[in-house]
């Protein structure tokens, strides 16, 4: 993978936006890996995202990022965009979150030691022990923050201390079995939760057991950034399997487990690879 | 296909079951095509479905269905078993319903010329007319059955009598727009539905709308038996495919199309073929 | 559905193709509904589609479509582009060239019927009769054309005589069983053919028996432009679907029956919404 | 998971098989948790599979095996059956075999640390050495067995050394790059293997490069019982994946790592569970 740039913009819809945004950056020698345009024609909006080449460090090729960012700025004002700037040269700081199930966390952190989660994972934290293992032998550190409905407010306060000490932008629920509060879904980080099934069905707990009841013929899971509202937020990824009558709740937990492991680990990449725009209640995701 | 006989059971479990029901078919000559059991644990439920060969008619090798049956009715008594006994000499009559959109009438009539539904379709019944001249290609009657809120009580007595004139045992709901009232329900025939929309999530009305509001990453689709809560029915199938956010309404009202037309031929095809068993609000398939 | 221009393009890739090609669609005023772009940095190509409004004919905000392409034309040729620049206001002539089995030609002419496929079907060819009562339903001139073995060469000429009588351009194999020669494949028109397995699996004839021989746990179906050299060309769509021990031969039938459909469905829309590059042996689908 | 038996068989077909088995089984006083048959009416074989509770050892209600067996097998014998009895409360010992790529033995080990896989894994087998601390924090014994083209025959009888140390009952090829000899595949064991494409295309070295060339649609891997002809054993399951234009090999590699993961635990798993019977070149998979 080159050392690359990513800019991610959402704006009201106008003529020449494509080609405003290409010249500025064909005018400052960007070669262009990726491209990616929507257009939302209901409300109005238009999304890009536009990947390229940075060079080596301290080459004569290298593109002058700082240059670029001062072009850019004034044309974003007047279009009223909202952007992101990004590289793959800086990775994001992302803590995990679970509880007594392990199968996410642990296949995130192989993804992320084979390489194929860009990212650094400081923290592992959970309300309970079962995890601490797995994060020795990853080397990443282990938080022990039990919770109870009683003591979330100070539970919270220490989790927020600790993304702070770890500089943690990105929160991945792998399975952490806790709702969070309104106040640290204000911390500026982003939230993302694995919920086991296709949403906006079966939201709430104990899904697996309200799909046996329904008699339903497929499962699912549903990655999503978590916001107030329990189960609601932007989704990002889902993924259905074929169950039969012969399977048993037992069985729907088993199978979901290989989506929730799919699910989750694909937000993550795509989050980490700048390829999600939220807007509204929805995602973009140029993949 | 040979001709066959197909016995479908449910009944409380106990042991002994597969032994009993098979040694009386094996005393009785039967060749045994396929034998299928599930056992509800958690309800203490036991289901059976069992195909065996007939042979020809007025053959000396005949299986003697008549006789078969005096022997099983007393020891179904015994065990408590509901059960069907059908063979596929007889073609269920069926009926379809439909209002405006044609794609689904079109493909079970398409299915059914080609050999694909083995039944009878004397009667296609719809509150419009565009299914006029299709119904007219395969020769089936088309009765014009307009429906409005103030007229249903009316339409649907006109309905039943269409049905019992031509001896429906299934009506399928093609597509038909209209909410069947607990009257009809309670004709003495199967009524199977497609709804647009992997259920129980987007009930009611305009699910791709609804769908694509809440920004899902797959739309779905769902065969089932009516019952006279909306969309509550016994699920017999389910299909979904992936969408992204480039697809608006239209898009998925399209890709929908597709797999409505796979469920619901889906059960038709297994209904005809004796694969289905209801039990409280769900199905067992034996496929 | 506006009415829209698009214009493809594939060339030589190098730094500003994005802000040109924009560059220029803005200052004749285009409206751009989608671009879509590619990069095949192995081969270091470039592929691109865009397509935008193109107002009401006569009105006085009309995208004037031959200046732009006087003004296209030669930064075509700078960059040694080829492009394809085409309307939604003039619909593809398409052939349909089928044999005994018609679940696919059912399916399209139920698709161009209802709106789905927008396109003209002017002609239906056919080595056997079957569905001379379908193309009179819908209106299409049916034409029958035995071939043998000896007889293909005359054949293939009545053939290209019926595509030049029709102006066709584009011919749709739906399950036509005789492999053509590279004399009428020469002829100016696009020839898009379903194979009845998950290429490059099961070339050849009887691609289910061979499936069910070797006892695949899958088995699909594949939509590909044709070549010279049999079931070798660009793909276009694939899809499979589950089976398992239980399936014989003709059930694989009758289940490929429901892929076929699609994979063939979606590749004669995709190709009549110019959204397929082909290049080497490959696609492109702009989707 | 109660304690359970297991009965496979496979023998000629006739009538009266299933009558015959399940009486035996409950004059013994058998309670059935599951059965299923098969018939290839083709080949005239029948295929049976059935599992019924043992009860707690020492208790009153235990099932007498041993007994049951002794009745069993003059019954087999006269009906040519070949078949297999066995208990959940033997765990099979297992041999994982891998090379650098680590991702199917890391799924295993986790899936078998969490109950999924109930089995012993007393040993891990590779040519390479970057196993070694994933084998250390599952408690497993590492064997590092370098094999070249000129050491193969030494190395196979290393390997075979240890099998025969650990018991070793089933191997697992997850992910181990070399090629078998026909000598250790008659060592008494099952091996199964998964290779990264959607067999039988792309056989051999490098599938997802070939299927990069070819300008597949989907994707796939395909777990299968090993035999002397490379890539050509028993297929036990397969899945596949959409991809795009857009993925390049190193795309099609990371999400072949998913569909690998899968198709290889559930291979294990039904092996594991009985579920699996090999005729021919095919397998019947009761699940």
């Amino acid at each position: 993978m080159p050392n690359s740039a990513v800019l991610l913009i959402d704006c009201p819809d106008r003529r020449g936006l494509v080609a405003r945004v290409s010249s500025l950056l064909y005018e400052h020698g960007a070669n262009i890996l990726h491209a990616d345009q929507h257009r939302d024609g209901e409300l109005g909006l238009f999304f890009m995202r536009v990947e390229w080449e940075l060079g080596l460090a301290d080459s004569d090729s290298r593109f002058d990022l700082k240059r670029f960012k001062q072009a850019f700025a004034p044309m974003a004002r007047e279009l009223e965009m909202q952007w992101t700037l990004a590289t793959n040269e800086i990775r994001l700081p992302v803590a995990l979150f679970c509880s007594e199930t392990l199968h996410c966390v642990a296949d995130l952190l192989h993804r992320w030691r084979s390489g194929e989660l860009d990212c650094d994972i400081p923290l592992i934290v959970s309300n309970h022990c079962e995890v601490e293992a797995l994060a020795g032998f990853y080397g990443v550190r282990f938080e022990y923050v039990p919770v109870t409905e009683e003591t979330r407010a100070g539970a919270e306060a220490r989790q927020m201390e600790l993304l702070a000490e770890n500089g943690v932008e990105l929160v991945v629920l792998a399975r952490y079995m806790r709702v969070l509060s309104p106040t640290i879904l204000r911390y500026p980080a982003s939230f993302i939760n694995v919920h086991h099934s296709f949403l906006p069905a079966f939201t709430g707990a104990r899904p697996y057991q309200a799909a046996h009841r329904r008699g339903v013929k497929l499962i699912g899971a549903t990655s999503h950034y978590v916001t107030e509202l329990l189960d609601d937020g932007p989704i990002i990824e889902q993924d259905v399997t074929r169950i039969s009558h012969r399977d048993q709740v037992e069985d729907l937990v088993a199978r979901g487990r290989d989506l929730e492991r799919i699910v989750l680990s694909r937000a993550v990449r795509w989050h980490l690879e700048w390829r999600i725009l939220r807007y509204g209640n929805k995602t973009v995701i140029f993949d």
